[in-house]
């Protein structure tokens, strides 16, 4: 039975390695802006100069701060106010649009944003400030920029590592936006895609990290990610690493990195339409009689995972055996409506421990 | 190489079997609308006082004519300012939907539509009217629907075979956006998709035309053919198509059931990944060693063709042989930009005469 419902959001992606500049011009044209804020952190003011070159800029900001702080937002839309901006150009990462985004949100001022990283904010109407240790987000189409230029170039800077992992984490915003809640065919689709895209781009930036076409997949695939995550909300795979960051302060990629094929092994075997999707776009064939793993979609992603090196275990990454119980408990506490596969103390606590240890993914290796 | 431009387009999509009349409501309601105008046919005047039950409605207006000509959307347009009409509904098939975009494309009123065929044109930003004999048309972010209503058991009406023609239209739809001249990969992805899912629903139409599975498959496919259709524009096999049509007078969509599987088997050696996605799309496995199909596209159609019983050549549709030479010299007049191969009068008279006397598919029957 197919019974859904899809939003389509309005924005323009241009993408072209080596063209920021040019569509950047041309967006700021197509707006008919003539007073533009460009807002880049102090790591991108030499780069924002030049890719913001020959735009009307009335203001260059540089005041960026993670997690977008209320104070560095309100600060922002007072420039932007008193200077009359009537646009506004985000160079940089996550928290660089995020400003861009608490800006828009209070002045409807349309963005134009170059991301420089996998981050995806760009992709989504979601925003997000934080007041002390307090974040608060929020749904605002007001926020969603008007276009993205990306430009594969501007990552070049990015060290693998951090490509790597950013990957990894876009990589599970797409498997698990297979079963998230408000999945439908379309965040399917494009998961799918951006699986294919990252299971091509990631490799490709370990092997030859200058080169544009690994970058340019890996973007791509990020991008798509962001689409499939923002439409699809978060999955099983979402709520366990949240758990597990919260509790055992263990690092956001890494524990994505790990976690990833336990809940997908977890899942598939519940969830056809997607398993098939994942293994497809993974391009493997399953050896016959593998009962536990169909179509090949595990094997897909430990053969990747192996490829870059990823993480292998939460043990690894300093979490205690005897936390398990409690994160599962937290975890079942917290399952997503409609997981495909009914989440159960038991099987929690053995995916957990399965985790924890490091078992997946030992054959591929 | 990744290099693209992709709009995406504001609109909500509700896909649902039997829901047309909750969703409706909850689309009008969303609006805040209290003045409706519905359009629909008089074939669906029936069909639009049940699914519109309940509504504000303060006009039911049934003068739905095809095409669109400008004094019937004109007639349109003073009823809904003289009725001071705030939404549109329109529930039917590509003319019900056309007559509200003309409405909305000088007034700005929003539209929710309930198609009742696989037309498509809910899902683009594209008008058309005409006057006399003459065809305008436009595009303008105004005309798209805010909301789409899918209800498949709307469609339990159609005659099946009326079903495959269009369905068989939309197939070629997303075929033809994978080369076609601003074809992006998201274009491709959701192409694919919906190759896929009119691959699964128009066999189960013809197989069990009560059955909402088929209808639903063959709906979404649609769907995604129109949106696929609408980002790429118009490819080769459209071109030939809208020559073969004027010159000939032959029926719009047995021709591009007949047309297909040709342009497919010309320009797949050329194009690696439309050829792989159109391939795995059918859910074939090639058969090793065949050169001329090496994943298997050209078999995958050919295979679903004969399932569905389609016209197999040119020349069964009425187009005399001594015809082709003229086809050939209007179609290589209007080769659109960026087909993967390149077309000579050579290579298109071989394409047009290979249909016209219906060689292709003949091994996968």
């Amino acid at each position: 039975m197919i019974e859904f419902e899809h939003v389509s959001l309005p924005q323009r992606v241009l993408f072209a390695t080596g063209g920021a500049r040019g569509n950047l011009a041309g967006q700021i044209e197509t707006l008919g802006a003539r007073r533009v804020m460009v807002i880049a952190g102090e790591g991108e003011r030499d780069l924002a100069r030049t890719v913001a070159d020959g735009l009307p800029v009335v203001r260059w900001h540089h005041e960026v701060v993670m997690h977008v702080p209320v104070e560095v937002a309100e600060r922002a839309r007072e420039i932007a106010a008193a200077d009359g901006v009537d646009a506004l150009v985000c160079i940089g990462g996550g928290s660089t649009t995020g400003l861009a985004k608490a800006v828009a949100l209070t002045s409807g001022l349309p963005i134009v944003a170059v991301p420089t990283t996998y981050a995806g904010s760009e992709a989504t109407n979601v925003w997000g400030m934080t007041e002390g240790a307090r974040k608060t987000t929020g749904v605002d189409d007001k926020v969603l920029p008007r276009a993205i230029v990306y430009d594969a170039s501007l990552m070049l800077t990015l060290p693998v590592e951090l490509s790597v992992a950013s990957g990894l984490n876009a990589l599970a915003h797409c498997v698990d936006s297979m079963w998230a809640p408000r999945a439908d065919p379309i965040d399917r689709a494009l998961a799918a895609e951006g699986i294919r895209a990252l299971r091509i781009g990631l490799p490709l930036v370990v092997k030859e990290p200058t080169g544009a076409e690994g970058r340019e997949h890996a973007l791509y695939g990020a991008y798509l990610s962001a689409r499939a995550f923002a439409s699809a909300g978060s999955g099983l795979h979402h709520k366990i690493c949240h758990v597990l960051g919260g509790m055992f302060n263990l690092p956001h990629a890494q524990t994505h990195a790990v976690v990833l094929p336990y809940v997908l092994a977890f899942n598939a075997p519940y969830a056809d339409d997607a398993r098939r999707l994942i293994a497809a776009a993974f391009d493997v064939s399953a050896e016959p009689g593998s009962a536990s793993d169909p179509d090949g979609a595990v094997t897909g992603l430990n053969n990747l995972r192996a490829q870059l090196n990823a993480p292998r275990s939460l043990r690894d990454l300093g979490m205690p055996e005897d936390g398990i119980a409690a994160a599962a408990e937290a975890v079942l506490a917290a399952v997503p409506p409609r997981n495909p596969r009914p989440v159960t103390r038991e099987n929690i606590t053995e995916l957990l421990h399965a985790a924890w240890s490091g078992t997946e993914g030992t054959d591929a290796r």
